[in-house]
C-alpha cells in the first residue's frame, strides 16, 4: 500500500477515510505479530527541532523492526542551527538552510521525519506549517510530520486506534475534548488534529473549553463540515460539566489561546483564572464510564489528576503503546508495503 | 538463563553467586567469540539522566550485537524532564512523570535501562535510591540499572571478571579499595558495588580512606556479614601506606564525605587537605606487583599518576573491554537467552 | 582492499592515486546498487567533539548499510568532557583523557570516527593536529578522520568522486578554489583537503583569496609539488575576475585569515571589507559554464546566492550524495573488505 493522493503523511486529511481503516488493520495486525522487512539495507532520517519521548522511540523502534535504520539529527544541538525563511542573507546564527537540509538528507535516506514546533508569535504563519511546507518541498523522498506547527497526524492515528479499540463504531457516542489549565501556553496541533480525527468518526463531538481559548476557526469549521459529511456532530460549550455529562471518551489538553497569540503574558491572568480546569474523579463521576485519553507527557495534578490517570479507565499508556503500532503501519506504507 | 530472585538487574544483590559465575562464565564465551540472537526484532530502551561513555557505548553495542536495537534518549537534552516524586503537582520544569516515561517505554521496548545519579542533597533519600525505584515498579519489563543513585552492578560484574581474569581464585589475596582525591563531591555507587563484589569474592578486603570519608554503615555491615560468609575479611584503614603493603589488587575511587552530605562547602577544605591521596608509583611499590583498577573515567594526575594508569599492571582497558561482554551477558539474560 | 600505507584514513595523504581511484570505483558500485556485510555483527564508535548533519547522517547510513551498528557519542554533550593534553593534573571541567576514550572506544568497536575542530587559537598547535594524533595513537583499531583541526578527507573522496563525475578526465580543465565571505573565521580542513585533492587530478588548480587571506604555506608548497608531479598547476591570485574567467570547476569555500590566528578581533574589519567575495550569477557569467560545488552547510546570501546554488550547475546535493557513496566505500575498506 501507499498513499493515494499523497506521497507524505503531513496531516491526516492527506488520507482518504479507506486509507485510515487501512492503516488502523495494518497497525493492529503489527501488534498481532505480523513482521516486515520494507526497509531492510534501508535508513530513515528524523530530524527533530524538538524534544520528544514517545515520537522518537516509537519511530525508531518501528523502523529498526521494519529492518531499517533511523539516523536521529538535532539541529541546534549535535547538527546545524537551521534557517527556515526564504531569500534571507544567513548572517546570523542559522548555518544552514531548510532546503539543503532536506536535500542532502533526502539523498541519504529512504523516508525523512520532521518535528518542527510552532514559533508562538505569529498566529498566521504558524497556521501556514512553513518549516513543514518548506522540508516537504525540498525532499525528494517521502516525509513523515512528527508534529508540526498545525498538525500531529502521528498521534492522531493513534488516537483513533485507541477510539477504536475502546468505543467500537463511534457512531452516536459522545466524545469530549476538553481544554485543561497549564502554566505555559501549548500549540494547537495535537487538539486540531484530534478534533478532525473525532470529527470522521461520526461521533458526537463536543469541545469544551474557557471563553477566549477558541480553536482557530478553519479548523471549527472544518470539523463540522466533516462531521456533516460523516453523520456526526461538533459542539463547542465552555460549560464542562454540561459537556463531560454521559460523555462515553474525554480528551484532556491544554492549548493557547489565539486571541493573544504572541502576547502570551497578557493571556496569563485569563489561563491562571481557569486553574480549576483540570480532569478529577468528580468530573469524570459525570460521564457514562468515559474513556480518559491524553497524547503525553502530562502534568500530574495540573491536567488530571492522579486518581483519574492511574484509574481504570485511562487509556493514556494504551494510546502511547499505539504510537508504536500506528508509526509501523505508516512507515511500511510509506516504503511501498503492503497493507 | 534469567535471574531467579529478581526480573531485573538493580544491585549485584539481586543475584545469588551461582548467577554470578553464570553471567561470567556466559560474558566470556561472548568474548571468545560466541553469538546470539536473542534480541532479534526488539529494542531495548535507554534513559539517561546523566552523562555515558562506556556504558552507552557497551549497552549500545552489546543491544546490537544480540540482534536488537538500543532506542537512547537523554530527558532535559532531547527529551521531556522528568518529575520523580508521586503526588506533587506539576507546575514547574518537569513536563513528563516518571510513571509515563517507565510506562510507555516499557510498551515499546523489551527490556529498559536507567541512569539516575544521585541528587548529593539528601544521604537518605539517595540511599532509598527514588528514582530507579519508581521505574522499576512503573516499568513492566525487565530493567537493569545503569548507575543509580546507590549502585552500579554493570560496573561491579565488569570489576568481578577482571578480578577473576587477574587473580583467578580471591581467597587469601588482598584487595584494596583506596578513596582518591578528586576536586569534586562523587557518588558512592561504584566503591559500594565495589566493595559487595569483593566481599562476595573470599579475598581479604581492605578500605583506605581519609578520616571523615567513611562508606555508608549499612554498607560496611553488609560487607562484613557478606565477607563473614565467604571466607574472607573486610578491614577499614585510615593508613595508606599499611593498606597497600602486600595488596595483590588496588581499585581506586574518588568519594564524597558522608558527613557532609549536601553541605559539601564545608567538606571541601577536608578534601583539598588530602589531595595526596594519589595513586602513584610509591605507593604501588608497597604492593605485591598489585593490579590497578578504576572503573573510568578518571583524572590524570589527580586519582592516578600517568605512570600507573600506563603501566604494565594496568587493567583498566580491560575493565572498561569487561563492560562490553558482561552487557552482552546481562542483556541475554534478562532477554531470555540460554547461560 | 584495505589501505597500503596506513590503517587510518587520517588525511588523503594517506591513500596513493591508485587507492583513491580505487575508493571512487568502490564508491561508484555502491551507488550502482552494490550491498555488502562487512560489518556484520560489528559496531563503529563515532565521538563528535563537534555539531554534523552530513558526515554523521551518512557514516551512520553507511555503517548500518554495511550490517554494522554506529554508537555515536558527543563528549560535554552526552558524555563526558575530554581532555587532550598529555601530562596535565586533571583537575578542571575535563573528566575524561582522550588516552581512555580512544582506548576504551577501540576495545569496544571494529572502527572508530572522531571530529575535532581546530581551538583557532594557536595555528602552530593546530596543524598538529595534536586530538587526532592523540586519538589515532592510543586507538588499536582503525581510525577515520570525520574533520580534523587540518584535514577533512571524506569531504575530500566525495569532493573528487563529484568532480570526476562532472569533469571526467581533470587535465586541462580550470578548477577554482574561490574564498568567500563568513561572517566568523573558519578552519582550513576543507579548503586545504580540496586543494590537495584537485591538486592530485592534474588539473589547472587557481586559487583565490583576498589579501591576507593566503592558506598555510606549507599547504601551498605540498599543492605545487603535488601538481608537478601530476601534470597540473597551482596559482594564487587575489584578481576574481581573471580566477573565474573560463574555470570549469568553481568550489566556494571561506576560511580564515592565518595572519591574524588566534586575534580575530583584529581579521574582523578586513574580512567584512570583502563581503563582496560572493559568488554570484554575475560571477559565474565569467566561467565556462563551471560547475559550483561547497562542502556545506553554506550561508545563502552570504557565500553565494540563491540563484547560483539553485542553478542547473550547483552540484551540492551531488556532493553531499557522494559523503554515502564515499563513507561507504572507506568504512568498507577499512573493514578489510574487498575493492
Amino acid at each position: 500500500m501507499s498513499f493515494e493522493s499523497s506521497r507524505d503523511l503531513a496531516t491526516l486529511s492527506d488520507l482518504s477515510d479507506a486509507e485510515i481503516e487501512s492503516l488502523l488493520d495494518s497497525a493492529a495486525s503489527f501488534r498481532d505479530g505480523r513482521r516486515a522487512s520494507t526497509l531492510d539495507g534501508k535508513s530513515v532520517g528524523f530530524l527533530f527541532l524538538n524534544p520528544s519521548l514517545r515520537t522518537r522511540s516509537s519511530l525508531e523502534a518501528a523502523t529498526a523492526r521494519l529492518g531499517g535504520y533511523p539516523v536521529v539529527l538535532s539541529p541546534g544541538k549535535d547538527a546545524w542551527r537551521i534557517e527556515t525563511r526564504d531569500g534571507v542573507v544567513m548572517d546570523g546564527d542559522a548555518a544552514e538552510h531548510i532546503r539543503e537540509a532536506a536535500g542532502v538528507l533526502a539523498r541519504h535516506h529512504a523516508i525523512l521525519g520532521l518535528r518542527c514546533f510552532p514559533s508562538m508569535e505569529d498566529a498566521a504563519e504558524d497556521a501556514a506549517d512553513p518549516v513543514l511546507t518548506a522540508f516537504r518541498e525540498f525532499s525528494t523522498v517521502p516525509v513523515v510530520n512528527m508534529e508540526s506547527a498545525r498538525w500531529h497526524p502521528l498521534q492522531a492515528l493513534a488516537d483513533r486506534m485507541t477510539m477504536r479499540d475502546d468505543l467500537g463504531d463511534a457512531a452516536g457516542k459522545t466524545v469530549v475534548l476538553s481544554w485543561a489549565y497549564h502554566p505555559s501556553p501549548l500549540p494547537t496541533a495535537v487538539p486540531e488534529s484530534f478534533l478532525e480525527t473525532a470529527a470522521r468518526t461520526g461521533a458526537r463531538v463536543v469541545v469544551a473549553h474557557p471563553e477566549g481559548f477558541d480553536l482557530p476557526l478553519d479548523a471549527i469549521s472544518a470539523a463540522h463540515a466533516t462531521a456533516d459529511a460523516c453523520g456526526g456532530s461538533v459542539e463547542i460549550t465552555h460549560d464542562r460539566d454540561a459537556a463531560f455529562a454521559g460523555a462515553d471518551l474525554v480528551y484532556a489538553k491544554s492549548w493557547a489561546s489565539h486571541r493573544w497569540y504572541g502576547r502570551f503574558d497578557q493571556e496569563q491572568p485569563i489561563r491562571q483564572a481557569n486553574r480549576h480546569w483540570i480532569v478529577n474523579e468528580s468530573m469524570m463521576a459525570r460521564t457514562n464510564d468515559a474513556a480518559f485519553l491524553h497524547c503525553l507527557p502530562v502534568r500530574r495534578g495540573v491536567i488530571v489528576s492522579d486518581a483519574v490517570i492511574d484509574g481504570p479507565r485511562s487509556l493514556v499508556l494504551d494510546q502511547a503503546e499505539n504510537r508504536l503500532w500506528t508509526a509501523l503501519a505508516v512507515l511500511h506504507a510509506l516504503a511501498g508495503g503492503d497493507a
